[in-house]
């Protein structure tokens, strides 16, 4: 149904209703390979597969956008070889809209030592934190697969991208560990917007039906920020993503994530990268932020974290071992439609891989309703 | 349609057809929650769940009967609990025919150090192989998730099954260790079958509806065999198990089979305990066993090892790393509708929880279908 409005269609943003009390709007991207209704939360499945989850059942879970990381995919299997299938989407077998990032977020934060612990448990041979050198022409880094030099430049992180045949792509950033002195800061920042308007240019070369966002730097520094916004929003990029450091805490969040879209054309889509936690999502969607990204939900839930309207639920405590109720009554993923929380309870008790992709599978679907919530709050006029 | 023949009628063993070549029938086992058409893959689900897979995809799976580990429910949650909860199928939202053992094997191989590598991922703390005492009574042990003392006796054991409710149920036997003496073997012996009169004493005070396989003993030793199929028939058990040691090879299994069934009837089931390789089944299947169990079909699936028609295959080679076919042509499984080998192999070696769910669905799958073919060619005179 919601591939036959985009019939094929390049990539647009439709806003159905602009609320009147903040800059929230419902709309809808429509991509090559079907439509994503706005707001929306976008699953992550780095590796072309959302942890514990078979992609065949994304429409089930209502996932109309699934972020995949070139970084893992150019270093298993890699992109040459998804290309030759046919793509990312023929590859992995996803029917609906994917968006890809560049690499430079996993090269950097790997480097950096920040998502490190969260890749060890992924690769095979496990390599220490990958010397990286970094330079105008691009960034070498190690695989942490095999050791082997990979080299990403803006042209190739495109050229990767383009092989991949994601929905949306992303350009070439640099990320910065949190402790630069002003001038590194300011250095890196210049250079990574002159990344982001090669990548621009790369892309534009053969367009193959891809959107490109552009990447918002600035870290919580407002006045870079809107520097940033004015910089990238004079190019022709299809949408932004908001990127780089957020801040520590939902109040810098709030200002961050304020003071950039104040700066950004209503007309274009905007993307919140890495951020998917109820309250913070909850906290941007007055601002205007159509998507959010985060692996948090399925991440929390391999470890016993339930997602539900009344806050999340730690089933693993000894007080659900006799609840014979679904985790929540009124949701209709196949979780709570079968089972109980006494035997999910158990099933974690008993290390059972079910565990985690059951919890999974309602903390995705949970996700996907309560953003539906949102855009009928939004046209509501609650929002 | 299999539950309507079934119509919540009590067990019932029917002969559909008996080969004329071999001791091979196609036939049905008729229990409370439905029909097992034999001969027949019995999955195993130790904890309540088939790893990896969920339960309400059985049916889909053609999973006819699941085995589930009296020993390990005990421990976790406690068969108390799954009673409180409506037994086992309620529990576990299973609504087809389940068998459970006695617990008896998980306490003897745990202490003997048989199963313990098995049995090691799955407890919360470590303990070490459980120090355990047998007399007449029955059988103390220590629980491997928390050292708490647990009594196993026939009445206990019988107690527990009870508690679960499963459709077919096994009375308490022991396990000797490989190397014993003469004498200890015939004390064990001895002991083992008035330990299952005394569960079959138990049973039939409330038989709730279910069926008890008496477990033949003896080893490799056929006299002993035969003198176990003498004291076993003559009681009301509803079918039998073959239990205890089977061989080292596949000559030893044959002629333990072969030399045990001679001496039942042929009126009622036999099922063939842990064993579940295409090889060991197609050569047992002529001495009119109906009904194998054994987690090899979902333990090597885990590891990436695929069962296919012409035989095994290991996905994470590289020769499969760029084969855009499924797994199997002609399989109606989730995995070989929707992926490649190409995707499968990439889901390894990118150590992704869902190669091992879709490896077990299609190695299931598998099973339940070979045992199809295997009925068909019994009837076609072919075996």
């Amino acid at each position: 149904m919601l591939s036959d409005v985009a019939n094929k269609a390049d990539f647009r943003f439709e806003i159905l209703y602009q609320s009147k009390r903040s800059r929230a709007r419902v709309g809808r991207i429509i991509t090559p390979h079907g439509v994503i209704e706005t707001p929306n939360f976008v699953a992550v499945g780095t590796n072309g597969s959302l942890k514990t989850l078979h992609n065949h059942d994304h429409e089930e879970l209502d996932i109309q956008l699934m972020f995949c990381n070139t970084y893992h995919l150019m270093v298993q299997p890699g992109t040459q070889l998804i290309k030759e299938s046919g793509g990312l989407h023929t590859f992995i077998q996803r029917q609906q809209p994917i968006i890809t990032d560049s690499g430079g977020f996993q090269v950097f934060s790997l480097a950096y030592g920040n998502v490190a612990k969260e890749l060890k448990g992924q690769g095979g041979k496990k390599h220490p934190p990958s010397k990286m050198k970094v330079t105008e022409e691009g960034v070498v880094f190690r695989s942490y697969r095999d050791g082997t030099k990979i080299f990403l430049s803006p042209e190739t992180s495109v050229q990767a991208q383009k092989d991949l045949g994601a929905d949306i792509i992303i350009p070439l950033d640099e990320l910065l560990p949190f402790h630069v002195d002003e001038a590194t800061l300011k250095a890196s920042f210049a250079r990574t917007h002159r990344w982001e308007l090669r990548s621009l240019a790369e892309h534009l070369k053969a367009r193959q039906n891809q959107a490109m966002f552009a990447v918002i730097h600035g870290g919580t520094d407002l006045a870079l920020r809107q520097q940033s916004c004015q910089l990238l929003t004079k190019e022709a990029f299809d949408g932004f993503a908001i990127g780089g450091s957020l801040g520590r805490d939902h109040q810098e969040l709030h200002d961050t994530v304020g003071g950039t879209t104040s700066h950004l054309p209503t007309e274009k889509p905007i993307h919140l990268l890495g951020i998917g936690d109820v309250t913070s999502i909850n906290h941007c969607i007055p601002f205007g932020i159509d998507t959010f990204d985060s692996s948090y939900p399925s991440k929390v839930a391999r470890h016993g974290m339930i997602l539900t309207a009344k806050g999340p639920l730690k089933i693993t405590r000894t007080e659900h071992a006799r609840e014979r109720i679904p985790l929540e009554h009124d949701c209709p993923c196949p979780t709570c439609k079968h089972y109980t929380r006494a035997y999910l309870h158990h099933l974690f008790k008993a290390k059972e891989p079910s565990a985690a992709s059951l919890a999974t599978w309602h903390n995705i679907r949970f996700m996907t309703r309560w953003m539906s919530k949102i855009r009928t709050e939004i046209l509501c006029g609650l929002l």
